[in-house]
């Protein structure tokens, strides 16, 4: 049976408070990597992530923080990535303790910049960590309904299966069930996919489409998913299990999505540019469409959705005539 | 290519009057059968149904009203059945008039009571209608949504793939689009199942579950249905489509969902008897879920949902226990 050693939380953001919320409170001592000083100085005064989910207390005692990337990942053997896909190697351009022996778990829904890979593969052609070290968190999982100690069901994917199931261990508790998978590349994939289709979902909202065309939407979206991971990475899958249609189905109905609340930006006549300003921050899904729509040109799957949603956001088509358009293909 | 003929409408209600609306528009004109004269009244008075979806106007020029069911089924050719299910038997008890050479179309979700049978069948074996002559209009469709003249998407199942198309052609408009199915038991009985789905969803709501476990509830939701569907009329189908998917999506998500609102008052502890007398009427969902007990009693499919709420509604269950039990029985 595979042992998880100590560890590692790597990112400040809300999903990776949440995630550290929920190991912490089995193993009583987690690392913590995150880049501002101030911002951990905050943490360890006032007991909680001073940005994020402020309402999730931690005991600091528990918590070994640190701003050197370096430290964290040379003394812990599992370290959680949990960074907005876009910034990940920036953190890692610090990083020269090597990771191919470490036990690497993604929560990063993204892909990474300019490879165009999602974050497992990125790890393993890059970093050169085999895949039976290699790990990723999927599932309809709203960080703020963690912390809430909502019930969530959490799919831990692994090559290893037994590894997969050590860090599900980790994880499960009252209010977090989970089941393993080995299919780590198409969840990371279907993860950057519902972003798009929530900014889908959000562009036929601004635009004044009902809940009816909504359900229309989102069946062709997860038969889209289907079809691009079945060419992608063709696996014993079921795409309604909960890892695929419920992450969905979570994002795409969210009223608290940020990728749903620029879609809706965008349906509403925001350019691209103000819908980011407005928001203060860039939803994920935005670089998303440009990587997947990249990904594709090379293997040509039919992806209305996702052509549309880049049409929009990257080629200046009138979101009105695209959705139109895109009204046409569906069944 | 079969010609739907002339076209009347069996009922009174939101969705008869959605379906009017629609069908009216193309046709210019419609019979419309109501049980009550003083409703008849009332309508070419105001131009409007005066009980449901009221601001949809029509020019009652165009219908030729009756509150005498045999003589709109006698100069009819189409007759669409648009009656609660619990109701059906009873409007039929005034019936002497033979419908096996009338081309009937049901947009009933129900099933017909004592005889557990989907509407279509019920008409086949008690009625002698040739499936040749039976369709069923299916897809996520809100009848106000409808009324606001909001992109629907419709499907028409029929064994008659150019009858289907005609009755199709009928009801497509600039914001209905058809397309056509031979699933006419596997489209009705996924109406029923979605009602049975959405009363689950509105407990787990009531009981304070939150929106991830809403995401694995339904994607829980379509994997039984498919089961079901599968065991009880094997047939070339993509569970995913938006007459399947969508429709349980849409009546899942709605608050509006009076389905929904009947579970989220058992959810929060009303009787079941209390519920029914707040909201002043039954739900729909409450008498499907025994039929669908009843039937699934021969085939023995594995419907941990509809078993949970059966035991609610029915077997006084605690909702809190029973849905505790369902959570360990999901993926």
């Amino acid at each position: 049976m595979h042992n998880c050693g100590n560890i590692a939380i790597i990112g400040g953001g809300s999903w990776a408070t949440a995630i550290a919320k929920v190991v912490v409170k089995h193993t009583r001592h987690i690392g913590w990597y995150m880049r501002r000083d101030d911002r951990i100085a905050d943490f360890k005064r006032l007991g909680h992530n001073p940005a994020y989910l402020t309402t999730a207390l931690f005991n600091v005692n528990e918590i070994d923080f640190s701003s050197d990337i370096n430290r964290i990942a040379h003394d812990y053997d599992t370290l959680v990535f949990v960074t907005p896909s876009p910034y990940l190697k920036n953190h890692l351009k610090k990083l020269h303790t090597p990771l191919y022996d470490k036990f690497i778990v993604t929560a990063i829904k993204g892909i990474v910049p300019d490879e165009n890979l999602v974050v497992s593969e990125y790890f393993h052609r890059v970093w050169e960590v085999p895949y039976a070290h290699l790990a990723c968190i999927g599932g309809p999982s709203h960080s703020e309904e963690i912390v809430l100690e909502r019930l969530t069901y959490l799919t831990i994917a692994c090559a290893d299966a037994e590894k997969a199931q050590a860090f599900a261990d980790v994880v499960a508790g009252e209010y977090i069930k989970t089941k393993t998978s080995a299919d780590i590349v198409g969840i990371e994939y279907a993860a950057v996919l519902k972003n798009v289709y929530a900014i889908a979902a959000g562009i036929c909202n601004g635009l004044k489409y009902g809940d009816n065309f909504q359900a229309v939407l989102l069946s062709n979206a997860i038969q889209e998913m289907n079809r691009f991971l079945t060419a992608v990475y063709p696996a014993q899958r079921s795409i309604d299990d909960s890892v695929y249609l419920g992450d969905l189905l979570v994002t795409g109905y969210s009223k608290f999505s940020r990728n749903r609340t620029f879609g809706k930006m965008i349906g509403k006549g925001y350019s691209v540019k103000s819908a980011q300003i407005e928001m203060e921050m860039i939803a994920e899904g935005y670089f998303g469409t440009k990587c997947m729509k990249e990904i594709n040109s090379q293997i040509h799957v039919e992806m209305p959705i996702l052509d549309a949603v880049y049409n929009i956001l990257y080629a200046r088509s009138n979101p009105q005539i695209e959705i139109k358009l895109l009204t046409e293909s569906f069944r």
